[in-house]
């Protein structure tokens, strides 16, 4: 979001270099409001603003800009300045910004960060894209047991700038291993014994993720806790990072555009949508529309078969889309309502059973309804051969079953297998729809109409 | 989720009423694990294990069970004990609770609660469903400016236990409006300095939210300024809750099912899926299959349309499926992307060239590359008339790029006229090409072709 409503006053200030009132426009707003208004400036001029904000501020305020703008700034402004942001950076931002930095100039400013930054940095860039460890921050208040309730506060005061997060305290022991966990809400009922140690207060049975486990369990965790964070350990089970609620919340939309895209058979793009390359973007939906593409070139073969009996009763070819979409459409609603479902958890494997059956009812409700409106058409298309126009019922609540039930019954499969129920289900389901739906059209047309049957094969 | 591993114990300690290690049952674990081994009792059971526990730990055990559950014990358990649990609930998560509860069971329950409460509930009852008013929880920390950081935080521990949360806390002045907001970060930073007040540490541009705002834009500015909490004011400017991180998640959740549900033409459920009924689900998936349904009988008018040149060339036939299912795929990719990339923001309305040069060229790309395996399928069934199977190509290029196109436009328009993008995006797409499709096919048949042009109207 950029606001340019003051864009002219800005440069006027910058141009003047009246440092009192650049101060005052980096501290008076909040910094995300005050990113808003700088970030219409060029990356130069925006820099040139940050400069007279306190370094706690600048980090702030810097953190709300776009990712385009920062990898600008990264890229165009004083290496030595530059270096000593990223080195007050929280730990997992700047991993992120980093990876869309042109590798010459990550190596250049790295170089400039102190020792203990750039391993820190280092370290977190190893972990796999969609793990723990890929989100999680590293900066976190790590307290011994033995400590009193008062001195860990006055602990927590001195700490609290550098923290990402200061609502849970997490106690380790000498090898770094974690042992419990207090929380801000704890430590301040506390306040009034303070002869209590953490050691008294903490919770040992302690949820936490694995580093290489997978994002959405992590997020999963959290939002089904209601946590505000969650502490990430290695194998050893040492401490080693937290994943906080705004990354959660981050992981929550992302896997969600994800199934979106998997449901619309767009392989999930790794960026988003306007800076993904087209060449990306054309392998990304052409591998997906190339595989069916190629089932539904079945169809054709399925149409050439059935040559005979087309050219006996051409009137048939009309109805051959709507007899497709029908059934696709609701296939598609179905799988789209059975995967939302799996992934909320609200409809789980052992359910199967209600769930096909409820799926065998809707596609007879939705297939006789939509039966009779396609009846009334093909009488009035076919008049007076009402008798004919038959078919088009018939078929089209065989094929609308057909799509509900194979809605129902391939995300489930796939989740069965252990295979993301998003992945190919509704790409699939109107796959397979197209030809059936042919080969179910002729054949009720075949029983209902005199009509001579298909050539041999 | 349920665990049944220790239901036979558990069954076993109530039999034998040991109050003692059924204490130690609520105690020893996190609050949500032992809902975890709870749960798979019956509600009876279930609610004398409850017992217990010390009533605030009662409400945190009782809040992870499931929704049904839940109803399950008000319903069925001892009205004064289950109001007195309700009195100690959270305000937006007892309301969302009533609301499924059978109306004479809550008027009896509403009896028994406390008069504050009693009126609390009916207050956050009468806001509408999906506004801030509606997820908000009201109770909130809130304090004088005047008040000495010290005694702030002592204040903060009196009232801890039966806060949501004490990571922000909220200066009002004497006729309730907010006037700033502390982070608990602030005041525990500023513990070395007793003298210094609220008023002095407070921000006071502060992010709020109206009471009837939508709960999706309350979502987006928590995610955007990954706040823990932001407070929500009425009309006046009066501090009347606070909708928090939690809450968040589940609403960002619950955003992305219905955009997935609108993309496949599913009227949005308010319920789960496993909980609506059938006559709701028939409902909402039938009318938009009916609207597709009437928009797709207009193919079977315009390929009656088209008998003679049908009749002329029979093989144009088998493509028919080819050819609006290619264009409907690549139109659907497109539509998805593009309302995906518009609800996280990454795509707006003012890039709409770009977007739509984009696909343009998406389409060229796509279509090219279809048309070229279309082109030999068609070869190989029309051969030796291999000229005959360029219409194939030229027919899939124009379907691809129409797809492409309205698959960008459409969502583009509906924002731009106010409209949710995700809504009837896919199914308008759908509809067009089916129809576009036929008429392209037909008139490049026609171009490429020695047809006869078709019967006048």
């Amino acid at each position: 979001m950029i606001n340019t409503l003051f864009l002219p006053e800005l440069r006027e200030l910058l141009d003047s270099g009246d440092a009192h009132a650049l101060r005052e426009v980096c501290t008076a707003l909040h910094p995300a409001r005050t990113a808003e208004f700088v970030e219409g400036l060029s990356p130069g001029e925006a820099w040139s603003v940050l400069k007279h904000a306190d370094m706690p501020l600048r980090v702030e305020i810097f953190s709300y800009f776009d990712h385009d703008h920062q990898v600008a700034i990264f890229e165009s402004q004083d290496r030595h300045e530059v270096a000593e942001l990223i080195a007050e950076m929280s730990p997992d931002d700047r991993v992120d910004l980093l990876q869309e930095v042109s590798p010459e100039v990550v190596q250049q400013l790295l170089e400039l960060v102190p020792a203990s930054e750039r391993q820190n940095i280092e370290r977190l860039q190893a972990f796999e894209e969609g793990t723990a460890g890929a989100v999680m921050t590293t900066d976190i208040a790590r307290l011994s047991e033995s400590l009193k309730v008062r001195d860990a506060l006055a602990e927590l005061g001195r700490q609290a700038e550098q923290l990402e997060t200061i609502y849970y305290i997490y106690v380790v022991d000498g090898s770094g291993r974690l042992k419990g966990v207090v929380s801000a809400r704890q430590l301040v009922s506390a306040m009034g014994r303070p002869q209590v140690t953490l050691g008294d207060l903490m919770d040992t049975d302690i949820l936490m993720a694995n580093v290489h486990e997978d994002q959405e369990s992590v997020a999963d965790k959290v939002a089904r806790y209601d946590l505000l964070a969650i502490p990430v350990v290695d194998d050893d089970g040492r401490l080693v990072g937290i994943v906080t609620h705004d990354d959660v919340i981050d992981v929550v939309r992302e896997e969600a555009t994800e199934d979106a895209h998997r449901i619309a058979a767009v392989d999930p793009l790794e960026d988003s949508y306007m800076r993904t390359s087209l060449f990306t973007l054309s392998w990304k939906r052409g591998i997906w529309l190339s595989i069916l593409f190629v089932a539904a070139l079945l169809t054709a073969f399925a149409l050439r078969h059935y040559e005979k009996n087309l050219a006996s009763w051409e009137w048939l070819v009309w109805f051959i889309p709507l007899v497709i979409s029908s059934g696709g459409n609701s296939g598609s609603q179905t799988a789209t309502l059975i995967i939302t479902a799996m992934a909320t958890g609200d409809v789980e494997l052992r359910n199967w059973l209600q769930v096909v059956l409820r799926e065998l009812a809707m596609g007879l409700l939705l297939g006789g309804f939509l039966g009779l409106i396609g009846f009334l058409a093909a009488a009035v298309l076919r008049w007076p051969n009402i008798s004919e126009a038959l078919v088009v019922p018939f078929t089209l609540l065989l094929v609308v079953i057909c799509g509900t039930l194979c809605g129902s019954v391939l995300p489930l499969l796939f989740k069965r297998l252990g295979w993301d129920p998003a992945l190919m289900s509704n790409p699939f389901v109107a796959g397979i729809i197209d030809i059936l739906g042919i080969v179910i059209y002729m054949n009720v047309a075949m029983a209902l109409l005199d009509i001579t049957s298909p050539r041999g094969p």
